[in-house]
């Protein structure tokens, strides 16, 4: 084993950070006080700056335009960039597009990755993934209610849609429904992926849905969608029939090593906040917060948690960069609860130490702590990961038994 | 001991959790997706309507139009209350004009009841409380900026507040400020109680804080205010001079009591809606989320962790009723910790249950999730009342040792 | 509500802490390093001194030889008990004897009563009580092996039971077994208890089961027993055959009581070393352990805690004095885990602050860790209890669905 | 970074793991019901096994008869040792035994390795290290009552000290003794580290302490003793006078990475005891604990908890290899306290997990239940690391608040 990272990673991790620290941060102000619209001018020329200094697609290859990272140092610059709200809108890896990139990447049709993501690349359209159904529990996918049905060289495309982030502004979505349906399907072969331009007849972005008293806006808002008899033509499918869990999957592994190290960045720029603030208020004339030993404590507690956190995802990574996302499905099961967890502790015990403040917009921390709630449920509640872990575990034990 | 109420309250008690059910919980939704101000109407004539059933300032003695309660059977009905965001406002006992109207109570002259007190009680204007400031820790509250300095018949008063619960539509503010300087003052003894009319020159709401995304609006908004030289008559002291922490500390047993009941109603209804949520969302076509073990086990800890809740905080009022507020200092002290504890986990359990949902606003969770996460912070951080209360059990053994 | 106790009853209260200082603190000291035989003798003498004064049986009616008060009155005397690891014995209230008395009381014939009750009640003799058994999971009760088979006016008892709490020493046991068989009987009636004098030839005490690093003896033991076809008279049977689980039923409500109290009697003795020893162990010249704000946070979570489980367990046993144990069966369920985990979280903090002496057998800290462990575990582990408050809970919204 | 080990380390760390679970599991029930001294002849031929596998010493370079391995490999090794109580007794690189040679080998003199180290290395005698007091608290080590004085040609060692593991059976011990004194001494500069053979005369070791109820014997024991004026010959100075503490100070790394390695190994073995017996428990004909929900959950957690801890502490294994315990002190103080409070976590789900069963000593997990409650204590107590820890982090912002 060697915890030791390169000369150049770390000189490219450090700039990075320069650049968030001194561009980004600044920013946050205004997010928080007058939304996303508000500086997205500011953020498109952010964008621009980000492609001249050779950082712009940091989770993709080069010669997809990426930065060509493994996927264990793509982790450590998201933990960089999970420091603002914005690093990842910044630099163009920011969910769902990040992960829909990926999937045309790998199924799309030349045609597709013309029309669909070569602006995706650009960062000139955004794009949405809509999956979630408010009638059926997440927890369980493979049960959807959302069909599409093959009327000559379309699918028609019918259902109803939640948690579709960032659908306001979206060009395009990419819709997983059911399209095999019969006794003898497996639940796992009946849905399939299939894109879906937004502004195709028919779909309806009902609302930005009200979450934690905010419904938000552009890529910082998640949708309520109806597709109505939504026409796209059969070349709009991605990837096989029945295909769409498996085209998910693939998916999982980077996807979850994005937002944990995003959580990670989202903790230590906490941390900061919190020993800052600390150090600076005075409760006395001779003492400040951060002598006071429940406060230190925490500080430690926090310090340790980021830390074991840290090393978990980065070994799940490198386990997916050697030996594939396959060989590491417990460790990506793990990092998914364990580093939530982290991160709620993390913020909570920040937020704890700002006091009143901690409760404003004047940091912000309060927007992690409502909007980052969603980490114990998003891909899956923790719960769910856990009773996944355990079964993994208690296999070899079960055979033993019965042998 | 005796762990039986009365027939009449619980008739009372049954009562008016029907109409908070009937009249209140359906106005949520409203007040959650478009603001106070479009719901006032409504609450408006449904305060008429209390009033009329009886139940109005539940909190005060007959002869002050109120229902006449001791603290701890009012305790019981702010539980009930606490089952809506609105209980508290229609029946006019809502902080801080409870507290307001408790000190004006107290320690009004007979002018500053007839102008100050009597609409109040009426229900036609709200008021406020200025303590906190930006610039001091809430934690050590001797330690305040805001002064008023005597010029003829008037004080003069400047000083910068914020958390100033509901000053937005507010007709006058009860503000903390200090007017007692000179080394041979206590700390304790430096500042007074001074009734400032909002319409008084000088006086400057500068914002609704930015709270968890909201800056909300009247009587649910925190404001940043600043007092500009401001001018009143001499004759607007509240009490004596140099007493305005004991007068604020004569409060803090009530308003204990109302708080902690409130938050107990907040953790029944949210265990309510989850029981509710968990038996009827399927996960697959034989079970439902209340058939999980982990989810049971959550159920089973709420109800076991808001039952020890409630009677810690009923014994508390019971003490304070039958041997005054002095003698239950320690206890007033562990319900603060205690059940501030037991309303965030309550809460996040709730919302981990209703995933999705429980992010949105189409419930109440994510409201009190984000806005009751401050429970830990006003009144003192319960940091500070563990160690209040650590002194106070130590000092006997210390006292031991040392003879 | 009245949280207030009688003037005698306090009296009673103070005399028998006052005892249980001056007498039976002083001996633990011995009884941990040379163990229960070492300090026999001059424990009957001081249960001799208990009946003496009145306080002998407490949880007994006065017709039979008790102090006859009610189950919540007899909940107090158990915490003051509990301070010390001998307090129960001294008194005749321990288990597993006191519950066995109640039995007998309920449902021994008159013959029985006077073979086995009377000198139980002497405290002449000592009984246990066998129905754990080591292949089957004590959390589903309902699972048994050990049988008993008619043969002419006998019973012939086979089985193998462990956890039979001080059956070292004892003269009597008091077995759950299988007595009923077929199809058509319920799980709940196949058992039946039956009374079986240890001198019963085929009976073996295989060994008193080293538990935590030690196997303890007479009535600090738990047994493991055979019974190797032991012959006993048909008059023998304790109550109805095939009522073994309802008999145990009956004393569920009152040992559930008997054993929270003591527990909090043992948090509050926990509690009282800790502070002591936190104000005068010096950690420099001038700070000792006491003035450490993380254990002053620790002291205060204790007492919120322990104040909060003592609510608790009265309430229930109020609960079950005016409207019987059925009524009560949430509450019993829910006291079992609650205040098995407050347990559990004082001892550890307790530990904690002595350091190394609190991993000594110079406080009773070190024994109460280790053996009350158990506590979350006997009488069913508390996440069995939790599922089945839980159970409770849905039911009704259940129910509701259904319509 | 790069979390592979080389192929020989794991065809090593195996083959260990094999003997380790061959040989060893199989003696821990004699060793928990009938002591060590009852399984020494047996464990001794063992460690003649390890000496001719090549395994012996682990912890020590090959020019010391030792296996050569980097910090970090040995921590792995430490683990798979952990697994069984009698693990590095067997490896000869058990604890106090393992830092007195480290030291021996760093700051002895020829003359002294020869007399003391040679045989600590063959195995032919055990020593001790005599520090602690029970005057002082062990949290601020540089408080000591113990002292030893000049007098020709000999130190006159005089003090009292417990917790001195396996003093009983040991041939000699390193005392830690005031031997400089005056106003102008800092305290870490007072001590110094002396050699005193046991049969010194003077020297009584009182009593082994009764810990958790054990008094224990030989390699498993921790004594309280007594140097009473033992007088030895000047050239017993280990290292230069004054310098005990930094001395001890060399040693706090690698003892720190051995004890969490070891405390890692038996949260695996408890884990694996765990899952092992939840598989096989029935609760009902078609259930085992290992379907329960509560109780996958709890595995889970585990998993994930060991996996993080184990990777913290190889990580500051790795930095001590190559830069030295100074640069790692943050993270040595770090995986003190996470580590520890995971293997008690741990312990604590696999006991109840275990129920009855896990309160006897039929497994090794109530050994280790008890036993290791003292990992939070000893070497100081998490909460002096946590505070330690948190200075450290504090001390950036403190310099720049300052400027």
């Amino acid at each position: 084993m060697n915890f030791d990272i390169s000369p150049q990673l770390k000189a490219q991790l450090a700039a990075i950070r320069r650049f968030v620290e001194s561009e980004l941060y600044p920013l946050e102000p205004a997010l928080l006080k007058e939304g996303f619209n508000a500086i997205k001018p500011r953020l498109n020329s952010l964008r621009q700056e980000v492609k001249e200094r050779g950082w712009w697609l940091p989770h993709l290859p080069e010669d997809h335009h990426g930065m060509g990272l493994s996927l264990m140092n793509f982790g450590m610059v998201s933990e960089v960039l999970g420091g603002s709200i914005l690093g990842h809108y910044v630099f163009n890896c920011q969910a769902p597009d990040a992960g829909n990139m990926e999937i045309l990447l790998e199924f799309g049709t030349d045609a597709q990755k013309e029309q669909f993501l070569e602006p995706l690349l650009q960062g000139s359209v955004r794009s949405c993934f809509a999956m979630t159904e408010p009638e059926f529990a997440g927890s369980n996918p493979v049960r959807l209610g959302a069909t599409a049905t093959l009327d000559g060289d379309e699918w028609v495309i019918s259902g109803h849609k939640w948690f579709t982030t960032a659908a306001d502004g979206a060009q395009f979505a990419i819709a997983m429904v059911v399209t095999e349906e019969g006794d003898d399907i497996k639940p796992h072969a009946r849905a399939s992926q299939i894109i879906v331009p937004l502004n195709t007849p028919g779909f309806e972005l009902v609302q930005n849905l009200s979450i934690m008293g905010e419904r938000g806006e552009d890529y910082l808002s998640h949708a309520e969608v109806r597709f109505n008899d939504c026409r796209v033509p059969v070349s709009n499918m991605l990837g096989e029939r029945g295909k769409g869990f498996s085209i998910a999957q693939t998916r999982l592994g980077p996807g979850r090593i994005h937002h944990c190290m995003r959580w990670i960045g989202i903790c230590e720029r906490a941390l900061h906040l919190t020993c800052a603030y600390a150090t600076q208020r005075q409760l006395t004339s001779d003492q400040t917060l951060a002598d006071q030993q429940i406060i230190q404590s925490w500080l430690a507690e926090s310090r340790a948690e980021i830390d074991a956190a840290r090393l978990m995802v980065l070994r799940t990574a490198w386990l997916i960069d050697h030996q594939g996302a396959r060989a590491a499905r417990q460790e990506i099961s793990t990092i998914k609860f364990y580093v939530a967890g982290v991160l709620q502790r993390v913020l909570d015990r920040a937020l704890q130490v700002h006091g009143g403040l901690g409760m404003t917009d004047d940091t912000p921390i309060a927007f992690w702590y409502r909007h980052e709630r969603a980490a114990r449920i998003y891909d899956g509640p923790d719960e769910v990961h856990k009773l996944s872990l355990a079964r993994t575990m208690l296999k070899p034990y079960r055979f033993r038994k019965d042998k």
